[in-house]
């Protein structure tokens, strides 16, 4: 008999199958992510800069060793860059013209590519942890200026990793969008912890954290961080990563938790990819997106591998079934960190 | 400048690249769902009875012409049949044994495959008219078998069409899920639908199809169906098939409107068939749980073509981007529906 459990928060159901179970090999994806066709047309590459627009953030290596952070201007594109943030060419949110407002169904917002390294292959399974950390600041100065906008509700920090899922070029890169209203699952997420939070003054998330930590879904913690992989996951090997301090937003980690949280990414992605052959996976940042939420949401970083199909079930009804128990995933991606 | 859509109940937003939208060669898989790779062992088609467990309901042909309703024993396994509908041997839900509840997080329910024809291939957009009443009064009977278990809370009635869509075995079938518990999808809807009956005191569908059969998102009508794209596809292609008459359930539906059913189910699913290669599709019928919901509930079945992939963005906002206007998806099919 399989088990029904519900998340956390969300009035979302996820069928485990504990019955007819499957273990790490039965999903190992044949090909890894990405194939190894590397075009010498990547327009993430350096000396292609001119294929992208202007970058709107570029962190460089200065000659003391310090990191200076700059623009491209129009004519002019920055060479030796650690990383660089441009408009994405197929945006689906764009700056509002004069008189455009999210009122008369306009998409306006803004819709950015992340280019985590000058190193093609330079995923963060494989990154050095001082290269993560600069995307990890990048993705905190993305964050700040978006959302400083008037006509911005919430800001997505996202990464799809191959072409199952969904990433078209295979040049390490992130995604972020900033969107005129607060989307459905944020939405859902903010009211669930807001009404957890009035009635026993206590935040929910830091709840989950004290039980997770004890629980046979942790995969590994640090100082500031723990990996865990949820009670119910909908994804199989699905995983969390949460910091341990309260806050709403990351707009405000210190350096170093954000060294923590680069390796933390890196050691549990690492894990992932050697585990089932680099399989393609989404992530996304999951944040408070307003000083108002900052006493009862707390942000973290959710990571769905990409081995199965919701299908016509999952569509029409929004219950999930999930092949791989959280506690058997645990315990596999466990078992990695330690032989890291 | 793209649009933002919301959907008619939830609260659901949608991108409509109006921008850079996609035209459907653009959107043609090189392959069709299924390659034509018939397996000899295929346990759907005849003379592989034993290879399911013993048929739940069988129609089969008499010699007067009439269909007769059966069932399989156990030793025995019906030939001849027009369709028959079988546990699934991977079953998500599985009947309580004595003492087991839905309160202690068990998976009860059921889980069945209707197996829509002998004949392999004979998938909605190809069926007979004939084939495919037998495949709804099939859907029928299990809805109204399993929806007066006194465990079951919701059943749903669903197809997976090609593997990429989840469909795991090329014959054609569709597959029922009983579960003990209201779903997330169905729940927001009867909770929306219920508020505006409340409000307004007309039914929310009821609306929408006045509105929808007078604007550019309508495919084609008959005398008891309309098939339209509906306003916030969050799939590109994506329609829904709503009776004219008011009815939360199709359980008591009239041959005449079943009839219409089928025809309407075929002319649009071979629309898709044809213009998109024969793409893989997820199909669900929407449907109130019980008496309590006939007054502000309305069935219908929506169909997912899946021609795009959901990433990070969609998977950690619920914000979904649909690159063909359900206008431009409309016309098209429509141009279909009448040269067939």
């Amino acid at each position: 008999m399989n088990e029904l459990r519900k998340d956390y928060l969300l009035s979302r159901w996820v069928v485990i199958a504990t019955h007819r179970k499957r273990r790490p090999t039965d999903l190992v994806k044949k090909n890894a992510a990405f194939q190894a066709t590397k075009l010498s047309s990547c327009p993430f590459c350096p000396g292609n800069e001119h294929m992208t627009p202007p970058a709107q953030l570029v962190f460089l290596a200065s000659d003391d060793g310090n990191i200076v952070k700059d623009k491209d201007t129009d004519g002019l594109r920055h060479k030796n860059w650690l990383i660089r943030c441009v408009r994405n060419l197929y945006s689906a949110f764009s700056p509002p013209r004069k008189g455009e407002s999210f009122e008369e169904g306009k998409a306006i917002g803004h819709h950015e590519v992340l280019i985590e390294s000058p190193n093609h292959d330079e995923h963060p399974a494989v990154a050095k942890p001082q290269q993560l950390i600069q995307v990890i600041n990048g993705y905190i100065d993305r964050l700040k200026v978006l959302s400083s906008k008037p006509y911005v509700r919430y800001v997505s920090v996202f990464r799809n990793h191959g072409l199952e899922a969904g990433a078209s070029l295979s040049h390490a890169h992130s995604q972020v969008i900033a969107a005129p209203m607060l989307p459905r699952i944020p939405a859902e997420e903010l009211k669930a912890s807001r009404d957890i939070h009035e009635r026993n003054g206590r935040c929910a998330f830091c709840e989950i954290l004290e039980r997770e930590r004890k629980s046979p879904r942790l995969i590994m913690e640090n100082q500031s961080f723990i990996a865990f992989a949820p009670w119910a996951s909908v994804h199989p090997f699905e995983f969390w990563i949460m910091p341990k301090a309260h806050a709403s937003t990351f707009k405000d980690i210190k350096p170093g938790p954000v060294k923590d949280l680069a390796i933390i990414m890196k050691n549990c992605l690492g894990g992932l990819k050697s585990l089932l052959n680099d399989p393609p996976y989404n992530y996304g940042f999951h944040i408070g997106p307003n000083a108002k939420t900052s006493e009862f949401y707390h942000w973290h970083l959710e990571v769905y591998p990409k081995l199965t199909i919701w299908a016509g079930f999952e569509k029409s009804t929004g219950i999930y079934i999930n092949v791989v128990p959280p506690e058997d995933a645990a315990q596999n991606l466990k078992k990695l960190m330690k032989s890291q």
